[in-house]
């Protein structure tokens, strides 16, 4: 009998027990174990903002699946509170180091899956460690915020990043009672998702709800109080108390131990795969936040981690681990999220990404009715078509609006992956019934309005 | 200088208001004119159920535009209940009918567009010109209909027809405190847009919202009341009292003038038309319910009356008129469906469908989470997905439930279009946050599903 694979994934978040699961699934043989440095695995990360905002209200809800699940049912080793410290893909082994008796040992592997995330951007400011200064990335994270919530400490606080997180915490403090004061340090909100209309469009609304926004403004330094924990921030040389500093300026891809093994980092800073998910090294496999992909339009290299894209590249990444083959080609940096009671949603590529990736883009704007003006309801919709001035290829959507983004995004990107022309877009047979859409679609009337501009 | 060509619009409902429209956007110089029998232009005619249920209060809001408005902001001439008789494309001519004089004349066309759309078929049966018996076609059926229904005369009504029309008014009539009882003479639901799983889902929300469903009920005849109109119908020889029948078995296509003029007629009864709109006869375009198009999925003629398609095929016959180059290459029969509080859609075939058309298909059908269950509010979908077994193309999507059917179907109709392959579809780039979707996505986990089913 042929002796079982060893599967060791490092990361127990998305994609490593996706990826474990998956191969489970497929080979029903394989010796799997999952280590992570945490004490839990398999929990939602995108949920944080609503747990601290109470919108989530049962913290056990954000977990997937329990350690005890995996095993049980599965057949898979979880070894929680376990770093690993360094891998040989001579030996194929990795070292990794019981976290809670300190002891280490080293770990035999045929295959391997690093899905070891990414870690909050924590930038080097005085006072940046004092209690009440905090990232919201892991479950940790949460706890702590909310625990100085519920304390009823918190009055006001100040958010650091005018992108997903920030957005998404200025809503849920808000509405646990906090005045919010977010400081973006460029000209605008998402300043590399959205052109400057869309933009535009988050931040009034954020305002219309009573978020106080200040962009081009860099934070230097945090104050504490007589307690000990944060109390002002200064931005501008200007103070704003805070009870709570949320730091959400961005992450960035755990590969020390990739690089340590001389794994390939390609040039976002994330692990290389290819389609099969495998790393440079044979045998090696990466998923996840930690991993680098494709960007479907411009054709290069692109990090955009996302919990959806971590599942995604597990599945696939299990399945090739197992002997499948399969494939994942890229990403369109799709993204949704919620403002207050609207809506934001991306994908493909926005007008100054396009400049930048060598097309020679143009856009349109139209604002439409969500649905049949005469069906009661009806909200309205911004819509942003961007698309190729010579080869009229569509490259990109942003939306805005009271409802219908996810829909509109998602046709759009599905249009993308298709390469749908932008002729076959002004007739595309989206689904039509007066509770539901215009006559024509807002895909298709932004589609019309771009083949005008184009000349076509 | 040029002399302007004279485009006759014969229709004023969707596709022949928007052509109009379009051909004078293109077209500045050519003069235009629009005959219709109808008392009116450019009404919703997938608004009327919801009109009936008193939903949509305002019978004015139906109607995009006057003729007045048509006339004075784009120089189109509409004549209002004027009849067109007869089309010679020999002398290129019509024959008109004022039918408010019953004068009658011939106008001169260099362009004409057919835009005479369907009505609905009505049954051959004792008693079915009572008053109380009525279609649901037109804004005259719905006066008609909620003038009844206003009266307080109708406790209970009787529905023909297990289709859109038929569904949609279930619900409206129900909500004007009318018991429905509705007859249909398949043996389930919607045979031709749903497969039986759908279908069942269909039929047992509705019957839960209190709608009585009668199926393989074929409707023999009507009876009166002591004031003359329709007291009861009989169905399988019992009698099923009604102060009110609405007659919703189908639709068929005007074509009686383009048949008298030698236009040729397709496979499916409607007019044949090529990519661009125009007719087998030269300078003779037809859009709209009248007009038979082609399903991109079985690429086979197909027939499928809906106003969102007579919007679209109105702008390409429209722009064609004014010279351009547009083409409208077909529908994949979307369609969505309010059913009470959830809703119903589809696009591209269903398994009957595939079989017929010599796919050899298979199916897999998965409920699903609307959004990330954690997050309030989250209700479910169900999806089913249809391929080819050889060549593992998407063929078609149905789905009902709570909320984002409208999302997951546009999403499969870009698909579609877009030959998007099954193992694309399991990476799609869908937006994610929990407010919105789960991690994968109802349409990724469908089609995980069907590649396992396919051995992929």
């Amino acid at each position: 009998m042929k002796k079982p694979l060893r599967l060791l994934v490092i990361g127990g978040v998305a994609a490593g027990t996706k990826a474990a699961a998956k191969a489970r699934r497929d080979d029903p043989s394989m010796e799997i174990t999952v280590v992570t440095e945490e004490p839990y695995i398999s929990y939602a990360g995108c949920g944080l903002a609503y747990y601290i905002g109470g919108i989530v209200e049962r913290r056990e809800s954000l977990f997937a699946r329990s350690p005890e699940e995996f095993r049980e049912k599965q057949n898979i080793a979880i070894l929680l509170r376990h770093r690993a410290e360094a891998i040989s893909t001579y030996d194929q082994t990795v070292r990794v180091t019981d976290l809670e008796s300190g002891a280490s040992f080293v770990f035999s592997y045929d295959r391997l899956l690093i899905a070891t995330g990414s870690t909050a951007v924590i930038p080097n400011l005085p006072g940046v460690a004092l209690e009440g200064v905090h990232t919201l990335h892991g479950i940790t994270d949460a706890d702590v915020i909310k625990a100085r919530l519920d304390s009823g400490a918190v009055r006001e606080a100040s958010l650091l990043g005018g992108g997903f997180i920030g957005i998404e915490a200025s809503e849920n403090l808000q509405h646990r009672g906090v005045a919010v004061t977010l400081f973006e340090a460029a000209d605008r909100l998402m300043p590399r998702l959205y052109d400057l209309e869309m933009s535009k469009l988050i931040r009034e609304h954020m305002e219309a709800k009573g978020v106080r926004i200040l962009t081009g403004a860099a934070v230097e330094r945090f104050a504490a109080g007589p307690d000990g924990t944060v109390r002002s921030l200064f931005a501008g040389g200007k103070e704003q108390s805070c009870d709570l500093a949320v730091i959400a300026v961005g992450v960035r891809p755990n590969v020390r131990l990739a690089r340590d093994a001389r794994i390939t980092i390609g040039p976002t800073g994330a692990i290389k795969t290819d389609a099969r998910m495998e790393t440079s090294v044979r045998g090696v496999f990466a998923a996840g936040d930690c991993a680098e992909t494709v960007h479907l339009v411009s054709g290069k290299p692109y990090w955009f981690p996302l919990g959806s894209t971590a599942n995604k590249q597990g599945r696939v990444a299990g399945a090739n681990i197992a002997g499948g083959r399969k494939t994942f080609d890229g990403v369109l940096g799709t993204s949704i999220l919620k403002v207050f009671d609207k809506t934001a949603g991306r994908t493909g590529l926005t007008l100054a990404e396009s400049a930048e990736a060598g097309f020679n883009p143009v856009a349109v704007t139209i604002t439409a009715p969500t649905h049949a003006p005469y069906y009661p309801g009806a909200g309205t919709i911004t819509l942003t078509l961007v698309a190729d001035r010579g080869s009229h290829r569509l490259l990109g959507a942003q939306a805005f609006g009271d409802t219908a983004v996810d829909k509109v995004i998602d046709t759009a990107a599905a249009a993308l992956t298709g390469k749908v022309s932008l002729a076959e877009l002004t007739n595309l047979d989206v689904s039509y019934s007066p509770p539901y859409a215009t006559a024509l679609g807002t895909v298709l009337v932004a589609a019309e309005v771009l083949e005008n501009k184009l000349g076509m």
